[in-house]
């Protein structure tokens, strides 16, 4: 009877074991670790205790183990550190006493030091391993190479594992590297490349310590269990804001010559934090075990994160930072660090699920408390009569609370007026009995809780990952380069960017509080919360924009982004009047990117603006495919058209696609659209008509020095471009001169050569085609920013 | 000195005098008031206390009145009860005592009663008007008549002050009419069309006694004294959302004759909280006195208002309401009322800057206190990192406070973390020293708070308004008609729901909450509040259907509701199928009515449809210009497209005006659409038809007993409706039976009929044309609700 029980436990825990790996099955046999920087720090406070949990959780199941702490020092010197260190592990907490002693003095007679530095040393280990493999004849499972070392060491490690420690075939490889990976998309991109000559992808586990937190890895279980209930709700009509923190109240003393490098951003942000983002916003895979089909729907969930520019993040630095810089770093008094020692950042995702929901994603050292959660917080969708404090009326919220903080334990939490979740497994337990503690605004007692019933470490549980090949725990090289071209711009973009000085813990105060602005983000107390200003008024006196003569007609002048609310104000004007007037405004757009920064403007700020009863004509296009990303009208589709409720009929693409060929002449394309603007446009005179400027003078695809048809009678032509692709269509200056009103958009200091140029020479069309912009009956307005008016 | 300041202080009255008309400026002149029904309840409670402030503030500038109380009894009776009202008047407070008594006096002596039945009697009153004038040498400024008689008495009423009062030229008539305005959109038309009979509409003065609210009539100035600040947050991107708040704690006893057929809808909401919301969301208007402007501007918005139906509305009756009906009108103890009492509706504008915005209008008998405000509560876009709890960290909003309540005056309030307002003019004053007082959730202490300096009564200041001409205080025809437009077809739908019964008062406790869900709107506590059922989930076994088999292929059939979650289930499975197969989607979609639902359902739930890989095609289309109501493409457009982000290179409209000329057979346009096909759809199979049924049998435009070439081997051809438009294209069974699936949506009582002879006939698409769908190599689906199954 005892046996039968005995057997049947022994069956489950195989099969246990068995089952987890998902991808590799593992079978019983022997696996050798070799921690390379096994005395480090590192090393010392999570990795051995980790791989001992390893030990004592496998060892009954068949595998045996042999571990080896690798480094620079001689073995005389680090191996009494290591004895030092192993005499430290401690077994969980339901094993006994005796067995834990017993695990002890294996786990101890298993390990040894071994200096590695030169590639014979690793020669040496891999005969040393083979011949132990051999001597007791066993199996071999596999080498996990555990690289505890800093980055710059990574290649050539690797390189000399590759040269003398690979298994024979049939047992695997795994090399387990830590961050940094790199410092900005290049970077990575060189590191994995050098890798990538030593090591295939999948032998590669890059750890990212957040992805082994036990709340981490229950993000997308969590979401799993409860999809029933959260598929309805996980959107952008129910989600009012997700909020992705990691405060800090330690400095970096110490560490300053790793911290002043990498800053907070790509310390937590660029990889944990987002790592948080990607698993509570990506597309729920159908298989949670299928790697690949995970980092695929993490992957697009990246690649769909709207731009981060400047505009998206708020940093700081706390006070003494810079003098603990001068002193770690043997810098003067002059010396002066702009690394970010907080920030804030805020996201959107542009799928129709999330648009317009934000996502903020914040951590700094030195504040006032430390905790890390993730909160999706939804829209108040209730309207109490009576009792407002009803728990009904309350807010509602799911937390990811990864721990510390005021409830000092990981837990999800779920607003008990949301839903009841599914308890995750069995290691986790439901929290009953609350002490009088509130978890972000809501009393304990107002949330389902659920808690790990065994707290472990990241690193335990990553360790135990990697033995059993779960690769979605870890960072692939597709994942990495992803979330580095994600925040590469924005870190470029911060570089030049002071940040905000505070004094740290408490008395940050109200120093670091953010403002949510639509996709913008500041620091609430800069600036008055609800000015005139920040909010790009309509008004006509709120712009700081200088008006002024430019080749003898009207220009307006400012710094591109209060030159383009001025614009947008104009075209909203214009478009009132037409509308009021004729009942239909029709507005011509240029290609090129000069107009997207319009085309934001108009789409995000000008609600009333009337497209209902605004015609979309196109001043030029490329011969290409409309449907191809180098189309203007591709361009104007994507940042305005599809953003604005514009009835399909007012929207016309210049026809450079007939009969399954692109401007050809014989088509007819010109004559087509020349028609289509005969037969809507009263007399052929549009009411606005927006023009670029390109480097060398031309203005919609009308070039200098051409020899085509556009000083001819027609309304619309094909036309050169000195650049590819060479075919365009054009409106002619017969069109543009006819329209009642032109503007002329010109930014950036590139432009500013030209403009001084242009502000010399006579109209001369064939050199400067630009010059030959002369509305008969209508208006030119130069729209110049500083930069290119000032250079 | 004294004399010049004096002079001073009347130049300034007469000036504001002039110039508050907007429209007519007051000549001093004579005016005549005439009560109708002036012993009546209305006329005692407020009208003489009005009428009497009007005469107080206007004798000193020249005019002179003379005031009339008509009413069905003879004069013996009547006077000494007009006496009683008249002498009940009360000065304003800054009016000394002597002058108030002298005022009174001369009042009282310009009053008298007359009975009022008969057509002579209104013939006298005009001569008696008339001698006086001549005696005194007065020149005529006007006559005034306020109806203060039930509604079916207004058209004889009106017609014998047509017939018999009217001044001579030069004077002006006005006639104050008082809600009920009729009782729906039809009734109210019929009573406008009668009175249009007698009045021009200049001359019609109908009251809404909220317009005459002090808050109500500041709504529109504060929005444009604040417009700077204002306009960049009042739009759908920083509204959370807006509530319009009347709630009552008496019954209605005593008045149920009047109340039982009316409700609370139609009560207060038509008209009152419309009249607020309007006020709230119009455009502004350029210049607030320009009546036109005014109204046109809150025309726009009624029309805007998204149509109201049952799942936009609960309603409640207090639990003694039925009781109370049974014995007022003598009905028996089985007589049942479902006259509501209480009512909450959600409403939503549909324009770009309100997208989105939930509006709640709600109000109530019996509820646990009398209160009435307006609430426009702002989004969270703020992130406080440590203290939580600071000012700027609160709820943001301005509310509109008519009066009662916790803070017992008239006043409106914005969050100090919001903005500082604009101060009214020099009648308000702004709160500093606050009680301990807290209004909606937030301290009086985190408002500003301003206040009329002296409260006044709305019909006292209606009644000025009347005076001064100013006729945006009222509600003109077309407004009230557009209010019953909107309001009509929800009270239709709500003829048949029961209420919930409500014991009333602080009993009440959560039973009247809401719980607001996309469009729709509930009782919180009859459902679990977020439940997979209500939010139509996806998952496959969530959908109250039953398969089964009709015309030997599969069918699918279920409440309308559950059907067409099922069918955009189904779509999207099959696009999502199709995208991973191929890596587009090619869906073609029928005209007509039933799609409706199925496009509003795709669109408002399913977020991670594939759009930007679906082509949508057209199954049929009408001979009509795309942009025309008429047109499938339209509707589609208008239901579907618009709401979804589809490339507009992937929308494929049938080309029926080709030339300038509506599906003309050189034209080719059938070829046309077939060679797009031929193009871009491999095989010409499309993943996706969707066909409907009309009662005729016909299916996409293929009609019975046709002679056309729908059996020819073209996909798509020119046809012949039996009804107007008559022309149109359509796909032919031959492009239709090449489809990978084809769903047949039939929905409604209407189709029970001919579901029953479909069950029974053979294949015979001469007379059912929708028999000769077979698709060759692909499967056919009928999705057929229970109205049409089982009729």
């Amino acid at each position: 009877m005892c046996w039968t029980v005995l057997l049947l436990l022994v069956t489950l825990c195989v099969r246990g074991l068995n089952g987890e790996g998902g991808g590799q099955a593992q079978q019983p046999g022997h696996v050798s670790v070799v921690i390379v920087g096994g005395t480090g720090d590192l090393a010392k406070k999570y990795l051995w205790q980790g791989f001992f949990h390893l030990y004592a959780s496998k060892v009954s199941s068949g595998s045996t183990f042999s571990f080896y702490a690798g480094g620079l020092s001689p073995a005389d010197k680090a191996a009494p550190v290591l004895f030092e260190i192993l005499k430290a592990v401690t077994c969980s907490k339901n094993v006994s006493r005796e067995r834990c002693a017993i695990l002890k003095e294996q786990f101890l007679r298993l390990s040894q030091y071994r200096q590695l530095t030169s590639l014979e040393e690793y020669q040496d280990l891999a005969t040393h391993i083979e011949e132990r493999l051999q001597e007791e004849g066993m199996k071999e499972t596999g080498r996990l190479f555990y690289l505890s070392v800093p980055a710059f060491a990574y290649a050539d490690v690797a390189d000399k594992i590759n040269k003398s420690c690979r298994p024979a075939d049939g047992a695997w490889l795994r090399v387990v590297l830590e961050k940094p990976f790199g410092h900005d998309f290049r970077s990575a991109q060189v590191l994995a490349a050098q890798l990538s000559g030593s090591l295939k992808d999948e032998e590669m586990y890059r750890i990212d310590h957040y992805l082994g937190k036990q709340l981490v890895t229950q993000i997308l279980p969590f979401r799993i269990d409860n999809k029933k209930v959260l598929d309805p709700i996980w959107n952008k009509h129910h989600i009012e804001r997700v909020e992705i923190v990691l405060k800090e109240t330690l400095d970096v003393k110490g560490r300053i010559s790793f911290y002043d490098q990498y800053g907070v951003i790509r310390d937590v942000i660029q990889n944990h934090l987002t790592e948080v983002m990607a698993l509570l916003t990506m597309k729920l895979p159908k298989n949670l075990s299928d790697s690949e089909e995970v980092l695929q729907n993490k992957l697009q969930i990246l690649s769909s994160v709207l731009p981060l520019g400047k505009k998206q993040a708020v940093i700081g630095q706390y006070q003494t930072y810079t003098a603990e810089v001068q002193q770690e770093l043997n810098k003067t008094k002059e010396h002066v660090s702009v690394t970010p020692t907080f920030a804030a950042v805020l996201a959107h995702i542009d799928e129709a699920r999330y648009q317009g929901v934000p996502i903020l994603l914040t951590s700094g050292k030195m504040l006032d408390e430390r905790v890390g959660y993730a909160r999706v917080l939804f829209k108040n969708d209730v309207f109490c009569l009576e009792n407002h404090n009803a728990l009904h009326c309350r807010p509602k919220q799911i937390v990811f609370h990864f721990g510390h903080g005021s409830l000092q334990y990981p837990a999800v939490l779920v607003s008990k007026n949301l839903f009841k979740p599914v308890l995750m497994d069995s290691e986790w337990k439901e929290v009953a009995d609350h002490t009088d503690v509130s978890v972000l605004g809501l009393p304990i007692s107002d949330y389902y809780v659920q808690t790990p019933k065994e707290q472990r470490e990241a690193y335990t549980e990553l360790i135990s990952h990697i033995f059993a090949g779960r690769r979605n725990s870890f960072i692939s090289t597709e994942n990495l380069l992803a979330s580095w071209g994600l925040w590469t711009p924005l870190l470029s973009s911060l570089a030049s960017v002071y940040p905000r000085i505070y004094p740290g813990g408490a008395d940050n105060g109200d120093l670091l509080d953010v403002c949510l602005k639509g996709r913008d983000l500041s620091y609430t107390n800069e600036v008055v919360l609800i000015g005139s200003d920040q909010m790009g008024g309509v008004g006509q006196n709120g712009f700081h924009v200088m008006q002024g003569k430019f080749r003898s007609s009207d220009m307006v002048s400012g710094w591109s982004e209060e030159l383009v609310e001025r614009l947008a104000a104009d075209v909203e004007e214009a478009a009132e009047a037409a509308v009021g007037q004729s009942g239909v405004f029709h507005l011509a757009l240029s290609g090129g990117s000069s107009p997207l920064a319009l085309f934001h403007r108009l789409a995000l700020h000008h609600f009333s603006f009337p497209w209902r009863s605004t015609h979309v004509w196109m001043v030029d296009e490329r011969c290409v495919p409309p449907s191809e990303p180098d189309s203007n009208f591709h361009t104007l589709h994507g940042h305005l058209l599809e953003h604005v409720r514009i009835p399909y009929y007012n929207i016309h693409p210049m026809p450079v696609q007939l009969n399954q060929r692109l401007c050809v002449e014989e088509d007819g394309g010109a004559r087509l659209y020349e028609g289509e603007i005969g037969r809507l446009v009263n007399g052929s005179s549009f009411h606005f008509v927006l023009l670029g400027v390109g480097y060398d003078g031309h203005t919609a695809s009308l070039f200098p020095n051409s020899k085509e048809d556009k000083l001819e009678g027609g309304l619309v032509a094909l036309t050169e471009s000195p650049v590819k692709p060479h075919r365009r269509m054009s409106l002619t200056f017969e069109a543009i001169n006819r329209a009642q009103r032109v503007a002329l958009l010109v930014m950036g200091k590139g432009k500013h050569e030209l403009m001084t140029q242009l502000s010399r020479v006579k109209d001369n069309p064939n050199k400067y085609p630009v010059t030959g912009v002369k509305p008969a009956n209508g208006t030119l307005v130069w729209y110049i920013d500083y930069d290119a008016l000032i250079g």
